[in-house]
């Protein structure tokens, strides 16, 4: 696990507007899995975690993102983040610019190793899934349209981010399309750059930005 | 472009034994793409590029890999590599540990942008492909079944790198399952752990390693 874990839920939960599920390769008996791509729950609201995500299609990556200037001696481990989006949600948004409902995004951590058989420098993904997120658009069940779920990398269902928490605050006053961060989805940007669909809050961040 | 390409095309080529294509959104005409998944050539063996290859199956992704130790001023830009291969050989290598005939790994590089959005530390992927290379097995065409193909990212089809290229000598030599770097796929080396399909050359490079 992440050695410090509220400050890389807080991270997660920011970084991409994505996230859930068990690795199905190392845990293929803890939990009762989704059939399909589209969302499905507990009667008590938790989220069955995905199965086959690493066979959806590839959004981005990042290395141990922060919304927050480093502090001195904050970071002891690097971390990837890699983000993926159920094909049909996918396909929507390259015809549209925007999410359609019951699109599911997840977010999988993985170790930054160093050095490992022959690299010498930078870093390559190593061992298994550290954290998982996932952002689901219910338009019909959570207030805001979209909700974070947080789930155990070891196994078992996801649990709801509540509505109060600060993911759902700065995902809605700074992601790029539909409170997602399509800013940092190199294939997905200029497609809503062209479908005019960028969020008037991410527009008004650019501009301050000088952009 | 990168600011130093015979270097970067180097590391490239040893990277991750992956490789190339048109990036179909910013060149929808920049060449005739193959249909399918398979490897296709022109009359004078250049590799056709595959075009939709964003939507085949992700392996990793890697930030400033280097088979070299950092020689110091080197690194001027930071950038991602990003693999994926397509489904029907992830398929087969889930089932055997190893790649089938006809398959084909796309390697692409892209920007690692420190600062943008409310981005403040690490980083994440932004603009275009900077760099494209393929890494095909195709048994009855080339010599030692598989061959490394280099792309202008603004279009056009693959050239060969001829089969002196350290490319080959460096897969051969160490690539964890049949000349391909499956030690940097965290999904699939635990699958060719199980069943027994890691190369004699790995395996001898991690015992003197003392792993």
């Amino acid at each position: 696990m992440f050695p410090k874990l509220p400050v890389r839920i807080a991270v997660l939960c920011l970084v991409a507007g994505a996230f859930a599920v068990t690795f199905f390769f190392h845990h293929p008996k803890a939990a009762l899995a989704a059939d399909s791509t589209a969302p499905a729950y507990t009667t008590n609201g938790e989220l069955l975690p995905p199965t086959n995500y690493r066979e959806w299609i590839y959004l981005t990556s990042g290395v141990d993102m922060s919304y927050s200037p480093k502090a001195p001696g904050m970071q002891s481990h690097s971390s990837f983040d890699n983000v993926f989006v159920n094909p049909a949600a996918y396909r929507s948004f390259l015809a549209t610019g925007t999410w359609p409902d019951k699109t599911v995004m997840v977010l999988e951590a993985r170790e930054a190793r160093n050095k490992g058989s022959i690299n010498q420098d930078g870093h390559f993904q190593a061992g298994g899934v550290m954290d998982l997120e996932v952002h689901v658009k219910d338009e019909a069940r959570f207030p805001g349209k979209w909700a974070f779920f947080s789930f155990n990398p070891a196994g078992g269902n996801g649990t709801l981010f509540p509505q109060t928490a600060n993911c759902y605050s700065c995902h809605t006053a700074h992601a790029a399309v539909d409170t997602t961060f399509v800013q940092f989805y190199p294939t997905l940007l200029p497609i809503a750059q062209s479908k005019g669909t960028l969020s008037a809050e991410f527009l008004k961040d650019e501009a301050a930005a000088g952009k």
